[in-house]
C-alpha cells in the first residue's frame, strides 16, 4: 500500500483494525501515546497507569494541572499544530498528548464475579471497541472481555473514543473465547450472545445478574463456537428494512437493557 | 494550520465538523463522494438520488452489479489503492466511490406526522450523525432534523457511518430550532430532550408518540432555547461515576427504549 508512507500513517501508531491489515504487536513494545483531554485525565488520575512524558497547550495544561503536578510531571509547552504534526490534521487532541506504559494484564478470574460482562467477539475496529468502553463505563460494568486476537491495541484512538474509560473499566484479554466463556458460565454467569436472526427478542428475555453481553463484529458477527457457548442467543428488536445496527450501539442498548432488567 | 494542506486533507472533502473550523458551503457546489459498499448501494438504490460517476474494484463492481446496471452505469475499473490514493489512506472506501448530486431539500412538513423524530441540536461530529441517522432507520424513525448551522455536511464520512441510511431517512434542515419544536408540539408532538442532570429518568417517563427525542452536541448539550421549548426533559439512568454517554448511544438507546414504550 504505497499509502501506508503517508506523512499521517507514519507518525500515529497504527491503530485501525478495521481493514485487518494491522497486525497486533505484543503489548509493551510500542510507544502508548493518549490524546484527547479525558483519555489523558483519566490515565493521569490512574494509579495503576505508568506515565512517561506529557505535551501539552498552555490552555490543556491548565485544565489538568492538579493531576500533573500530583504525578509530578513536567510538560512541554507546545502548540496545537505541533500536536497535529506528531499525531496526524485528522487527529482531534485538544492541546494534549500523554505517553504511557501499558496496563497490567487483567485476567478473568480477576473481574468482580458479580455485575454485567462486555464481551466483544473479533471486533476490530478501535472507534467501535472504544465507544462500547465507554458505554460499558456509563452503565457500571464490571469488565470488558477481548479477544487476544482481532481486536485492537489499547492504544490512542481507542482510548479517545473511549472518553477516559480505558482508565475505568478491567479489561480482559482471553487467548480462547469459548473456554472463556465456558468458565463464565461455570461460575454462574448467564451468557446473552447477540445474533441478528435470533428468534428470541432481548425484550422478552429474562435477563439475571452475573450476566455477559456477548457481540461479534459486524457483518460477521458471533463465531460459531461462540454461540454454542450461550446460554440465550437473542436479537435487539428493531422495526425496518434496515435492522443492522453499529456494534457499539448495540452494546449501548444491551447494556441500559439489562441494567434496567436485572439487579 | 500547516496541515489542513497535507494530501489526505486536499483530496477528500473537508467532512468533518468536529472541531468547529470547517464551515458548511451551500449544498451542491462541492462533488459528494459517497463511498463504502452500504452507502453506495443504498444512493444506488435511491430513485431520488441523482448519481453521475462510479469508480470501482472488480470485487464492488461484482457485488453492486444489478444496481449499476439499473442505473445505467459503466464503473471505471481500479484497484483498491487508486481510491486510497483519491480518498487518503485511512478511508475505508471499501473498493467503491460514487459521485453524486445532493438530496432534495425535505421541509418538516413533508414528514410523516405520526411516528419517531430524532433531533439533533448543533451535533458536529460526521460520525455521530451518520450513527445516530443509521440507528434512526433501524428503529423505523420517521425522520431526522438537524440545525442548519453547526451540522455536518450529508457527505462521505457521515454516509458512510450512516451505512445506507442517508438514502432511507427523511432528513430536515431548519434555521431556527426553537420555532422548529414549536411548530412540532402544535401538531402534537411529544417534545423529549435528554439533559445529562434532568431529575427525570427516561425509564420514569410516560412517552407517547409522536414524538420528538432531541438531543445535543456532547459536553454543551442543548441550548437553553431548545430545552424551553421541549415538553419534558430527562435524562438517561446510567449507574456510575462516568455518566457520560456518546450522543449516538444515547439516541440508539432513547430511539430502541421509545420504539418498546410507544405504539
Amino acid at each position: 500500500m504505497a499509502h501506508q508512507k503517508s506523512k499521517h500513517s507514519k507518525r500515529i501508531p497504527k491503530d485501525k483494525g478495521s481493514r485487518g491489515r494491522v497486525f497486533r504487536k505484543k503489548p509493551g513494545t510500542d510507544p502508548i501515546l493518549l490524546f484527547g483531554l479525558h483519555a489523558v485525565e483519566a490515565a493521569l488520575a490512574n494509579p495503576n497507569r505508568a506515565v512517561h512524558t506529557l505535551r501539552a497547550t498552555e490552555n490543556a495544561a491548565y485544565r489538568l494541572a492538579p493531576l500533573i503536578a500530583g504525578r509530578g510531571l513536567t510538560p512541554e509547552r507546545v502548540r496545537p499544530k505541533d500536536l497535529d504534526h506528531q499525531l496526524g490534521p485528522d487527529t482531534v487532541h485538544q492541546g494534549v498528548v500523554l505517553e504511557v506504559g501499558p496496563l497490567q494484564p487483567v485476567a478473568l478470574e480477576d473481574i468482580a464475579p458479580d455485575g454485567t460482562l462486555l464481551v466483544l467477539d473479533q471486533v476490530t475496529d478501535p472507534h467501535n471497541v472504544g465507544a462500547a468502553l465507554r458505554s460499558a463505563a456509563a452503565f457500571g460494568a464490571a469488565g470488558l472481555v477481548l479477544t487476544e486476537r482481532h481486536s485492537p491495541p489499547l492504544s490512542g484512538v481507542l482510548a479517545k473514543s473511549a472518553s477516559g474509560a480505558l482508565d475505568l473499566v478491567p479489561i480482559v484479554h482471553v487467548r480462547n473465547l469459548a473456554e472463556a466463556l465456558t468458565e463464565l458460565g461455570e461460575r454462574g454467569v448467564m451468557r446473552l450472545g447477540f445474533v441478528e436472526q435470533a428468534d428470541t427478542a432481548l425484550e422478552d428475555t429474562v435477563l439475571k445478574r452475573p450476566l455477559a453481553i456477548v457481540l461479534g463484529a459486524e457483518g460477521r458477527g458471533l463465531r460459531q463456537l461462540t454461540r454454542e457457548r450461550c446460554d440465550v442467543l437473542c436479537r435487539i428488536s428493531t422495526a425496518s428494512t434496515m435492522a443492522s445496527l453499529n456494534v457499539s450501539n448495540a452494546a449501548a442498548i444491551a447494556l441500559h437493557w439489562a441494567q434496567r432488567k436485572t439487579g
